[in-house]
C-alpha cells in the first residue's frame, strides 16, 4: 500500500513534522475507509502533538478520498518551526503537494483529495483550501470550540462552507466532534500556549506556556 | 545597514527564493524610508519574476516600518516550489519569522513591522496576515486588477481591510497602483500561467502558459 514516501522531520522546511510523527505514521493501519476512522487518526497525531509538547491541539491529514490512502499528515508547528503559517491543515496541504510533486492536488490524472482536520480551519487554513485542489474538507471540532479555549479564528466569511461548496469542494462537520473537543480541552487543562493574538480590543492577550 | 542574513535560494524549505534575488536585493540601495519607494521595490520583484519565468506577477517584502530597514522579501513561487501556499506575501512573512527567529513578528521587543505587497491578499495571504504579526499592510495593485487578467482572489470577506484595522493592523491601498497594475498586464502579455482555478461555473479554467 503507498503511503509518504518519507514523513520529513523538523530540519529543513518550515513544514517539516516533528520526529515522533514517523513513528505513529507507521503504527497506523491503512488504508482508513471510513470517514470516522479518518479523522479518529488526525485525531490522535493532535492528541500526541499536544502530549509531546510540539504544538497547538491540532491534527489534519490529505488521503484519497476514494481509497482511503493517506498521503500526508500535518500538525501545528508554529511555535517549533517558528513560523505563523504551519498550522496543521497548511503543513499537511503543503506535504501532499511536496509527496505528489504538483502544487494542485485536483490536477488532471490525481484521485480526488479530501482534507480530514481536527478542528475547522482559521481564516488563513479556509483561504489555502481552493488553491490546494482538495475536492472534501472533513472537520471535527468547530470554530466556537477553538474559540472557548482562546484560540482566534481569524477574520473569515460567515458562510465560509458554503462559499467552498460553490467552488466544488464539499464540506462534512461536526465528525467525531467530542473526541475532538476532548484534545482542545487537554491543551487548555496543560496550559497550553495560546498564540499569535494580538492585544486589541477584540482579540485575546499573549498567554505564556506554564513550565 | 542590517539586512537579511541571507537570502534562501529555491532548494530544500518551499518558501526558498529564486536564485536571481539575492543580486536583486544586494542591489537595491536600503533602507527604504517612503512608502512608495518600498512599493517600487516590490514590484521590481514582481517584474523579475515575469521576467525570469519563475512564478506569478506577485512581490512582497518585510520591512521595519520606522526605518525602512529590509527584513525579508517574496515573490510567487507556486510553481518552482510545488506548493500553493507560495503566495509572495506567504513566502515573505515566512522567511521574515525566519530570519528574526519569530513567529510572530510583533513580539515584544520587535520594532514594528510592515508587509509591502505589489497587489492585495488573496483570501488565503489576507488570513495570514493576523497570525504574522506584522502591524501594517501596504498594497499596490487592487483585488479586482488580478482578477482582471484572470486570477482568483478566493473567498475573502468582502469588509476585508475594516477587519484588520479592527485587529490593530492599519491598511494602504492604491499605493502606485498604476505601476504595479503594469506587471500584471506584463504577465498576460507573456501568456503566463493561472494557476488553480478549478472548473466550477464561478472559477475559471486552467489556462496552460505558452511556450
Amino acid at each position: 500500500m503507498r503511503g509518504p514516501s518519507k514523513i520529513a522531520t523538523i530540519t529543513g522546511s518550515p513544514f517539516n513534522l516533528p520526529a515522533w510523527a514517523e513513528l505513529t505514521v507507521r503504527q497506523q493501519k491503512m488504508p482508513l475507509v471510513s470517514r470516522m476512522d479518518r479523522m479518529r487518526f488526525v485525531i490522535r497525531l493532535a492528541m500526541e502533538n499536544v502530549e509531546r509538547g510540539t504544538g497547538g491541539p491540532f491534527g489534519a491529514a490529505v488521503f484519497e478520498a476514494k481509497k482511503g490512502t493517506l498521503v500526508s499528515i500535518g500538525v501545528n508547528i508554529v511555535t517549533i518551526a517558528n513560523c505563523s503559517h504551519c498550522h496543521a491543515e497548511m503543513v499537511a496541504l503543503a506535504n501532499a503537494q511536496k509527496e505528489l510533486k504538483n502544487f494542485d492536488l485536483g490536477a488532471p490524472g490525481f484521485p480526488e483529495h479530501e482534507l480530514v482536520t481536527s478542528c475547522e480551519p482559521c481564516a488563513m487554513c479556509y483561504g489555502a483550501i481552493p488553491w490546494s485542489g482538495v475536492r472534501i474538507l472533513v472537520c471535527g471540532a468547530r470554530c466556537e470550540d477553538a474559540e472557548a479555549i482562546g484560540f482566534d479564528e481569524g477574520p473569515k466569511p460567515k458562510a465560509w462552507a458554503r462559499a467552498l461548496e460553490v467552488r466544488g469542494i464539499s464540506v462534512a462537520q461536526n465528525v467525531c466532534r467530542k473526541e475532538a473537543v476532548s484534545v482542545l480541552q487537554e491543551y487548555k487543562k496543560r496550559g497550553g500556549m495560546i498564540y499569535n493574538p494580538r492585544q486589541t480590543k477584540n482579540t485575546r492577550r499573549y498567554r505564556k506556556p506554564e513550565p
